[in-house]
């Protein structure tokens, strides 16, 4: 597994945007970090489940440094199934590892030792993840609880609701809250669509402190997996904006920019 | 009619991008620069006939910076209909306007003398436009034709074709050639999505010479005016990319970003 390097120089451009050293013990949940990379048309990926070479290789380099500054990082069930990642740090010099965490609510993700992310942290390049679902702890599958915590990750129980279309979803409060209790001070959250629209709803800006979007100069084409949140409306029923960024800033860096901001004041 | 100003500085940093102050005569068609305004969900505003303010005040001052530099500025018939725009250069020291060019393959638009367009023209602050239409010479109602010569605009015929939704449409090389024979060597094709996702297919690229997106850090949310070309697939038809800008460069303007690129070598 080849090491990634990020300059000083672009860490530096960053230094403002992420978790502090210490995080203030009163704080009720982890610093949150939203980031992903889209296409000029707000793709993700050309298709679900086709994973898409969107941005140039500093970004790669990017995403690893933003890793080994967040506790945690966080991706949907959708996105694990569809690319067993191995959710693990690769920036030379880094000295401990992110926990990946699962957003699982229906227990989709049946975990095998040849998943990604439990070989890497068998090899003791990365950590086993901790998979955050609504199935209450008697009725999760014996050997699935038994092979994660081997590896050393765990199942965490998180509460869910009744989503709009009648699919049982979590509120970002308590996912917030469980990593906390969880011992996590800081988490980045990478994807996938559904997860990022859900945060980019005006329900959950509060709990989002920084925005970091990375965008190629390309446009994907009609039918890809789109960023793009919910209409939301004003109470005359007027369409209105669904979110605007504050404390803005751009950044070329190679062919892409990245978007630095954040959601709440 | 206030007067807008653009900083020396950022038209610095354009230079490169608009047409050259002599075209080689031996060209077929004009110098075609692309150019618009979307949030980061690409949406250029939230519904169709919804005008949306999207980017800052600098921005617009660049909009009509860039219209003074192109003999043309082409729209859609939609956009006409739904923002009856004055489609003029308010940019303090223009020594002269550009002609409107509205794509209007049906006929939709009934030119009356309380458009705006053309309240413009008789003020001496704008010209009358050219309409290009499939409707043939002889099928035109004559008070529309007699309106617009008094104006100094007129019709041009140009070929249709029938397109995927059975709808006649035009080809951009026919349309390009018909501004060519009208004397215009420079077009800045504005909007809205149809026209701008019709001009990013492939079949076009090699008539597009400058490309000038303005991003703002906003998300309008789903349904709105999506820029997003047609899907491209190959020869296996799994999905590709539709379109990617070369000799990219972006520049941080106010809040917005400004993306300069091209899609043909």
């Amino acid at each position: 597994m080849s090491e990634l390097t990020f300059p000083a120089s672009s860490a530096a451009m960053l230094e403002s945007r992420l978790p502090p050293s210490t995080i203030a013990s009163e704080t009720s949940r982890p610093f949150v970090t939203l980031t992903f990379a889209t296409s000029l048309d707000s793709s993700l990926s050309l298709a679900p489940g086709v994973r898409t070479r969107l941005s140039g290789p500093d970004s790669k380099a990017m995403t690893h440094y933003l890793r080994s500054r967040h506790d945690a990082i966080l991706i949907g069930v959708s996105t694990l199934l569809a690319d067993s990642p191995a959710l693990n740090c690769r920036i030379t010099g880094a000295t401990s590892q992110p926990r990946p965490i699962v957003i699982d609510p229906h227990l989709r993700w049946t975990p095998s030792s040849s998943d990604k992310v439990l070989e890497v942290s068998r090899l003791g390049n990365g950590l086993a993840p901790f998979v955050l679902t609504g199935v209450s702890s008697q009725d999760l599958p014996a050997e699935n609880v038994a092979l994660l915590e081997q590896h050393g990750g765990k199942y965490i129980h998180v509460p869910t609701e009744i989503g709009p279309n009648e699919r049982m979803r979590f509120d970002w409060h308590d996912v917030f809250r469980a990593l906390h209790h969880a011992g996590l001070s800081s988490v980045m959250v990478e994807g996938g669509g559904q997860i990022i629209n859900s945060l980019l709803d005006p329900l959950y800006h509060e709990l989002v402190d920084s925005v970091i979007v990375t965008i190629a100069p390309t446009w994907l084409g009609q039918g890809g997996v789109v960023v793009s949140p919910d209409r939301l409306q004003d109470s005359a029923g007027t369409p209105i904006p669904a979110a605007r960024l504050s404390n803005v800033s751009w950044h070329p860096f190679g062919e892409d920019v990245v978007l630095c901001g954040a959601l709440h004041a």
